[in-house]
């Protein structure tokens, strides 16, 4: 393998497990019947031999949003949510998650649908040279929102990372103060994430509540991410 | 929320909890009363209300040394001290502390000077292409270095963190074969960091020897790292 | 210590502990006579005094092949592999080797035969910009492949990573079910790795079917990887 055989490898990705791509180094891939030995090790059951793969180098809530909303609208399962220490270099997250069905068509779909779906709920990262925000929104959280966040089936679900890891509290503590809403998860560098340097909640309750809540909370931590000198990229389209 | 919205918030941040910036993307901030749901949830007790906040993507040494100085100087107390694993890249920490205390103006105050001394005791950073160095000193460890690092409070405190780890390891060895000095904490990728790409030790005992053995192991990590083909960049203005 | 003293020192390293770099930040050192009271922090066993050093900031498998070869042919044992969680911004790892000897000479060889395999078997590293991959191969294992893969001794040993971890699941499923291999490491974010973006098998079996394998997950991962938009660098040169 060299650098001219590399080139013969087309970027229109043919393979039969490539479902797509989307921002934020996101890939969606599906294996239709995973080797019985590698699916023991993988420690997601036994249950489904096919299944949706879904992958991120930067972004966690955004994603898990889609995933929801993809898992409530097709026949799939999530079997396991994990967090990577990713973001490119920078302080936070990436994903990776796997999905169970039946069907290959159905777990395609999923995959397809949240990866469609990223586009949109990956909108509210915001990056700076200093640090990064995260934010997500959901009117009624499903399979995958309550397995990674513990919000009750159903309830509201709003997200906010901060980092440096100070201006996600500071965020936190604005939002709580400013609706009435519950903290279902709360993560720091030491606990429950991988070591980010971020504060992270996640809140539920009335849905306008939740919503009021998250966007107090971006507006403090913009306020001050932005006060740390430099203005954030926008690698998405902000969607609250 | 877009790019025309974000650019109406202005760098000269006037939020009340916003107290400045440091070197090493550094921000200090202040609750003056912090959410009782939101404290319940923190790990740091719920003694104080009055939160101080100080965290950055690089660096943690130089700034635990600059929190011990401003908490000694204050009546103020350090409730926790994490390191994420940051460092902008590179393959080290940054930091994320929690200072409580009675009084709003007690706890900025300590914010504040932490900010200060941070220019200063954060000046020992080294980053080349290839690695990092990071030293601290202080002649009086005071409640912050004692929680951080296990150097017995008002004993003479020393820091070296290398990386590639192994330029750490070496650094140690001069150091403590340099001067009479004892190790109060070794760490390495799998011992008390944040899977951090670094061999570190803090070292206490009389201060000129501590002084001493930092300066030799100093001397060993930039030749090393030196021999790695690059000269480091240096963030801040070294003090030693 | 300013600027100017820094360029003082020569990018010639001429200390006793310097054995040389590397591809991918890699530098290999001995330590003759280690310290007493940091070798009983450092939980390698006090057998051994001569100790040799081998880290890099990017890859992990190539460097632990090329160590595995180094200790089969000198009089040197393996004594810890720790596992940072590095590349340089990227998703992966860097490594941590502690060898051990009784004689000066013979650690030095090994760490010096270590550092020129390395340029060879460090070769399959893939790296673009939204993702990386790394494979390895070796006809038979010895004590390092073993302690860090639990490969067994003297079987041929294969090794895939791909991140974002979806391909490297992915690329461990057409893997396995290409040949008669056996999984004997499986790593993912939460599972083994130190919070790393990516999905790891570890192989073992007849060495013409773990070849095969790994040449079957490359393929995959390559166009995986490429099927998100860009083309990998390799900063080492191929071997499989």
């Amino acid at each position: 393998m060299d650098i001219h055989d590399i080139h013969n490898i087309s970027t229109n990705c043919t393979r039969t497990e490539f479902v797509g791509t989307a921002v934020l180094d996101t890939i969606g891939l599906v294996i239709s019947g995973v080797d019985d030995s590698l699916l023991k090790k993988m420690n997601v059951g036994t249950q489904y031999h096919c299944l949706g793969l879904f992958s991120s180098r930067t972004g966690a809530a955004g994603q898990i949003t889609a995933i929801d909303d993809a898992v409530k609208a097709t026949n799939t399962e999530v079997l396991s949510i994990e967090l990577p220490r990713d973001t490119k270099g920078w302080g936070g997250h990436g994903n990776y998650i796997v999905l169970g069905g039946n069907d290959v068509s159905d777990v395609r779909h999923a995959i397809s649908l949240a990866l469609e779906l990223t586009n949109k709920y990956a909108g509210e990262v915001y990056i700076s040279e200093s640090g990064h925000l995260e934010f997500a929104f959901s009117a009624s959280a499903g399979p995958a929102i309550h397995k990674a966040f513990g919000t009750p089936l159903g309830e509201a679900f709003g997200f906010m990372a901060g980092s440096p890891a100070a201006i996600g509290l500071v965020m936190a503590d604005n939002a709580v103060k400013s609706a009435a809403v519950s903290i279902t998860q709360y993560m720091t560098p030491n606990i429950g994430t991988s070591h980010s340097n971020e504060v992270i909640i996640a809140i539920s309750g009335d849905a306008s509540a939740v919503k009021a809540a998250v966007l107090e909370g971006r507006q403090t931590g913009l306020e001050l991410l932005i006060g740390m000198g430099t203005y954030p990229e926008i690698p998405g389209t902000p969607y609250l």
